[in-house]
């Protein structure tokens, strides 16, 4: 990819002098329509040292209006990133929409240089690459634009431009021992990067390659590539969703049998050994917790399930057990308009636990492929694609070593009724119950099918469901707290 | 304050069968008629080890919906919190309207445990106090409800209580070392803490002091004063304004003159030299940057004045001078719900910059005394004591060591009208001018007086305005760069 940004381009300084008001008051223009789309754009900015990286930034800085743009640079982690998956510090920094972020350092750079160090293997690198490819692929359908630059620098120009930076002191400081060190593995770092960038030039998110040699050159073809996607990006046509893939083979119940067909409802406890039960488990998860905190083991829990199915009671159960400093409850609501702003995953990124604590999430996530699939929030398109960016966010809270479990707690139809009738006739229950329960209700084939093809497309060995029978809800409470300790003991 | 707390109180098994059902539904009700207000909740816990702060916490959590609270716990600082002013864990940290946020730990855990080792003086305890109490009552005086716990024992008490939890396999965990230490330190502890809660006992946000040797006394006594507050909080009456405070006596312009009169607005500077000066003064700032980011100085540059005055090309004259990661522009625009859910100053805190960067605020924390005020945005009551308000949040912002600066940026009215015109005119300039522009121009008296009052009342020697004379919009530019400049140099 790289031969193609060693032939010498350059910019004369009377066509930069031409060209750049212009431009400068085209990208304004098109910056300011940006504002009232629904696209963020990310801009990355990477490749060779001394490639003039900064510079062409600062420029940006110079041609854009700031008020619209921000700029994050990604140094050594800190510790509150080091508690989460190292995607974690790209989620919160992710512009909203309408907005512009310059990435400078990214996704791309921790993968690379590990390579290049030999401290990981080329599957490592592909890997690693293939989930970039994922996360763009799924910016990108979210309406995002993204512009990845690689400056490029042949080997000779390199080592030139970092003699020249060093012996200016007004910019020896720019020049680092590592960019030396990355210099001698020149050639180690152009393999692997064209490596990377070959398996990450994607439709949706292509590399642009930019002769870095000539300043004219560089921020002026950056300027220009800069302007021509903000103007497609722009324009009504190009801000219509993308056409709707083919709708998946959903996981077809067979016989119009569904996964929650083979859930037993019929099991029941005692009040007895519920007692007994519950108080030996509550111990056990009480010990793990601790357990966790000190071993700095975070975990996640996730509760679905029908509405009155006891989510609350369950979550309370297993809040009981643990010392409240050790656990958040997030319960899902209406997004505020800054979560709206962004990927519809990006309110759940925020409530990542730190290490050691657990993050139950009362709804989550699955809320795409159930309630917003059902009553149309998200297109088909949005909720078909969904379960493969649900599978890899949550593979990435398994890889960081956080424990997950995923609960759906399942009642009959009949017993719903039951509940939904007696929280009417209780004083202290009756806000519980709202006329958007009795809508859900009525949908309930639909919810059946749509929690059907969920736990078919979502329960991977990694994140399993628990399908927990809750028309009694002990049985429910004592599924849950034996689930999550088992789950901690194993992560432990 | 704690012989009272000594007495041997208890609550007999029988009492808390009795009482606790009818508490917990009234606690859940009071609750959600608390989601519907403007009032954060924010309930304190501290007190002598052992205690069983932890205990108390827990019951809440079992007592009330947890997905209307949250609980923080406040360990060693995280390095993006040492990055900060000392409070920025809490502003970070505070509940939004209509929720409960548990302080484990708080603004008065530093300040008591350095003075009880030693590595703070009774002064700098009592200046610490200060600033709890005028926090608190800025939070209070934003509709706040401030419930501060203190959970007492007795010297014997706590020794035997540690002795207890130590024997028990199951909560020995929870004694560490410190809590030994701590137990030795019993009498400075005993002393010190008592200061600090007489010098922050306000009527706004007085403390609970609870006697904490029986379990259920304890429990049952948090219990009731929480809903005591919470029914107080949500009745009508309760959560409409405090009445507005008598106004305060403003600097009165002499003779209708105010400081803005005193401008020498007739400045100017010829092409060349502006040039020259320019191009002198972004190399200084450069390097000054530069230096800040490699000794981790950070700094804050707000930028108010008059529409059209030439607020965002100083800024950028300022961008340009430095490299794009080592600072952030802050355009304050309407604020989004979620900032709305909390104090005003919310939003201007969670941009607080990192070691060694800057953020520069186009439109700041001001707007609440001079558009807020002017509009009628904000109460009398509001604008008026948020000169204390903003005089403590800067001194906080220079006492971390942060170089601050803050300009107004002058013109004439006539000055103005001519630029409003030219904005109408230039196609590229046209979106720049809004009815709102033309509005505020009508309001100019008004807008006079507030900003002379502004300046009166938050010029402080540690955060003084700079009033820079735009007419000449050269003479603004190299004003700007050279206060900045002059900043960082002492800063550093």
């Amino acid at each position: 990819m790289f031969e193609a940004a060693e032939v010498g381009r350059t910019i004369a300084k009377e066509v930069w002098d031409l060209e750049v008001p212009q431009l400068r008051a085209d990208l304004l223009a098109a910056q300011l329509a940006l504002r009232s789309t629904r696209v963020p754009v990310i801009l990355i900015v990477s490749g060779a040292d001394g490639a003039g990286k900064g510079e062409t930034v600062n420029r940006l800085h110079e041609w854009l209006d700031t008020r619209g743009l921000e700029t994050h640079v990604f140094g050594p982690l800190t510790d509150e990133e080091r508690d989460r998956p190292c995607y974690w510090r790209f989620w919160r920094t992710l512009p909203a929409r309408g907005r512009i972020g310059i990435f400078f350092g990214s996704w791309y750079t921790d993968p690379i240089v590990r390579r290049v160090y030999g401290r990981s293997s080329t599957t490592e690198l592909d890997d690693a690459m293939a989930r970039v490819a994922f996360f763009e692929k799924m910016l990108v359908e979210d309406g995002a634009l993204i512009l990845k630059f690689w400056f490029h620098l042949a080997k000779k120009e390199q080592k030139r431009r970092l003699r020249r930076l060093e012996r200016d002191p007004e910019t020896s400081w720019r020049v680092s021992p590592d960019d030396w060190k990355h210099f001698e593995l020149y050639d180690r770092f152009r393999k692997h990067s064209e490596r990377a960038l070959a398996r990450t030039d994607t439709e949706h998110a292509p590399w642009h390659v930019v002769e870095a040699t000539d300043d004219r050159y560089r921020e002026l073809t950056t300027g220009r590539t800069l302007l021509a996607a903000l103007q497609r990006a722009v324009t009504p046509a190009a801000a219509a969703p993308p056409a709707a893939p083919a709708p998946p083979a959903a996981a077809a119940p067979a016989g119009g049998l569904t996964i929650l067909d083979r859930v037993d409802l019929t099991r029941t406890v005692t009040d007895n050994a519920y007692r007994k039960e519950l108080a030996k488990l509550q111990s056990r998860l009480s010990r793990l917790a601790r357990e966790a905190y000190q071993r700095r083991q975070s975990s996640v829990a996730v509760f679905e399930g029908w509405d009155a199915a006891g989510k609350g009671g369950a979550i309370r159960r297993v809040a009981e057990a643990m010392d409240a400093r050790d656990y958040k409850v997030i319960s899902v609501a209406a997004p505020t308009d800054e979560e709206r702003a962004h990927h519809y995953l990006w309110r759940f990124w925020r409530h990542i636990p730190r290490a050691g604590t657990m993050t139950l999430y009362d709804r989550s996530w699955y809320g795409r492929v159930l309630v917003e699939r059902v009553e149309g929030f998200a297109t088909e398109a949005e909720w078909a694609r969904a379960y493969a960016e649900i599978n890899d966010f949550e593979a990435q809270l398994v890889g960081h070593g956080m424990a997950l479990a995923k609960f759906w707690l399942h009642i009959g139809k009949s017993e719903q009724l039951a509940r939904f009738r007696e929280r009417e006739q209780v004083a202290y229950k009756r806000h519980k119950i709202t006329d958007e329960d009795w809508r859900n209700r009525k949908r309930w084939t639909r919810y059946e099918e749509a929690v059907n093809e969920m736990v078919a497309r979502t329960s991977t060995r990694a994140a399993p469901w628990t399908i927990v029978p809750a028309n009694d809800k002990r049985v429910a409470r004592l599924t849950v707290l034996r689930t999550l300790c088992r789950g901690l003991e194993q992560a432990l």
